[in-house]
């Protein structure tokens, strides 16, 4: 994590050594990550509303397209990885840790936003994020079927889709009652939590469900406020943050600690709208 | 309304004198319905994720993006039909019904999903559709961000994005336990409505939220399985009706009557589960 906006005075503080670190970090990966998300794009592809995707159903036996989407893609970046960065290690969900206590490890997400994904909602996105010595450096959401790219450095974010390539940033929105919330779904939070969440959600503007990853790329574009969720693992989470915080944005865990590990998950595009929606969240037991 | 699934045993019955006379009459429309959504396409787009939409607070002046796109891609459509067909009626949201007892009436509703428009989700969509006497006769969802048209004329549905066009229809799913349902926001229902609803969801086997009218598009592509709402207006539904049912869907009030004047709305992709869901929402106050 970097420090909190109180120690980033303006929008464009000359870069500590730690993140002038990261921003050559970032120069050094960007080229590769893009590949690695059109590698998983082109595996992903021919399951997305495929009629494998339309006959799925439970109990109807073992075959999970999603599933097995995800799989292969994971499976894919991994080689790719290995074959390129043999030294590097890979958190992934399907197959577990490599060489978790390298410098370099890979967080990946083919497919987050499974159900989106088998309902046919091109929200769904996939994730490759780069942490160095436990702190996340770079991060990309590629929404393939749209042909969107989100990433960040955490230094500068980023959007590209087709020939357009723009620089992105949070916009400014300090009060809650001006803000456009996000969610992915009222139904995955506990009922403490649930209580928390709807504090929140009443003094909002306007609240929408069923984005899951792409709520927080938009976040970093400045068209939505605030993403509250819970219940994120890690590889949800940790490649979000470096394209968060590069286009301004704060995201934390609802107690303010680092997000990388996931859980319960804050984020906002204006940090007094981020103090704002913690004092609501606080005492979720 | 077309007869119900009672009277339609197997999926591609001969068509009736009335079905006979919607069918020529898409032919005869379609290409005019096509362009109609291109227009409207190019006046909104300038105002998609634009910086006035990022701009735009609660309090902060009169300017309202969503509404100025909505009113001008109206204009331009309304403009187009009185044209092209001086004898036709127009309904929309925006400049009221013209020549509303015309023989064929053009029902518009540029940004369906104002919500989902003003946080940047790709999921909002324009909507034209053609009454005949009163009945729906042919319908389009247009969403322009990402390329996509869904078309049908109560006979058959098509879905077409770039180069490719394709004939679609609902999958069979008679179950609510195998179910996927989709609605826009938990938070648009009465108490009453609210607790129907929540039978049903508890039935089902998953709940996604957020789609507006692309979900009865999804449905109608055979993705999601059913869409329960309520207090559409009839611009909302009314052009999704030939796409759902010319792609072997139903829908209908939540008392079962016709869906074309909007209200409380069920859609689903198999007749059995639509009487499945409508038995769990009776009694709704």
């Amino acid at each position: 994590m970097r420090p909190g906006p109180a120690s980033r005075p303006g929008r464009a503080p000359a870069p500590t050594p730690v993140e002038r670190d990261s921003i050559v970090t970032a120069i050094d990966f960007a080229a590769f990550v893009n590949d690695l998300a059109d590698l998983s794009a082109r595996t992903i592809a021919p399951f997305f509303r495929s009629a494998m995707t339309m006959e799925n159903k439970a109990g109807h036996g073992a075959f999970d397209p999603v599933t097995e989407a995800d799989r292969a893609a994971e499976a894919a970046m991994r080689a790719r990885i290995r074959q390129t960065f043999p030294a590097h290690g890979v958190e992934g969900e399907e197959y577990g840790d490599e060489r978790a206590s390298s410098e370099y490890v890979w967080v990946l997400d083919p497919i987050d936003g499974t159900a989106a994904f088998i309902s046919g909602l091109p929200l769904w996105g996939t994730l490759i994020g780069l942490k160095r010595n436990g702190a996340p450096v770079y991060g990309m959401m590629c929404q393939p079927f749209i042909g969107e790219k989100f990433y960040g450095d955490c230094g500068q974010s980023r959007y590209q889709r087709g020939a357009e390539t723009r620089v992105i940033r949070t916009r400014r929105c300090a009060s809650l009652a001006e803000a456009t919330l996000s969610s992915t779904s009222p139904h995955l939070f506990s009922e403490a939590e649930a209580g928390a969440f709807d504090r929140v959600r009443r003094a909002a503007r306007l609240t929408r469900y069923g984005a899951d990853c792409y709520a927080y790329c938009l976040l970093a574009a400045g068209h939505i406020d605030l993403v509250i969720e819970a219940g994120l693992k890690p590889c949800d989470i940790a490649p979000l943050v470096p394209i968060i915080q590069g286009a301004g944005g704060v995201v934390t865990t609802w107690d303010g600690q680092p997000a990388t590990h996931g859980g319960r998950i804050i984020a906002a595009g204006d940090p007094t709208l981020h103090a704002a929606a913690m004092r609501l969240l606080a005492g979720a037991a």
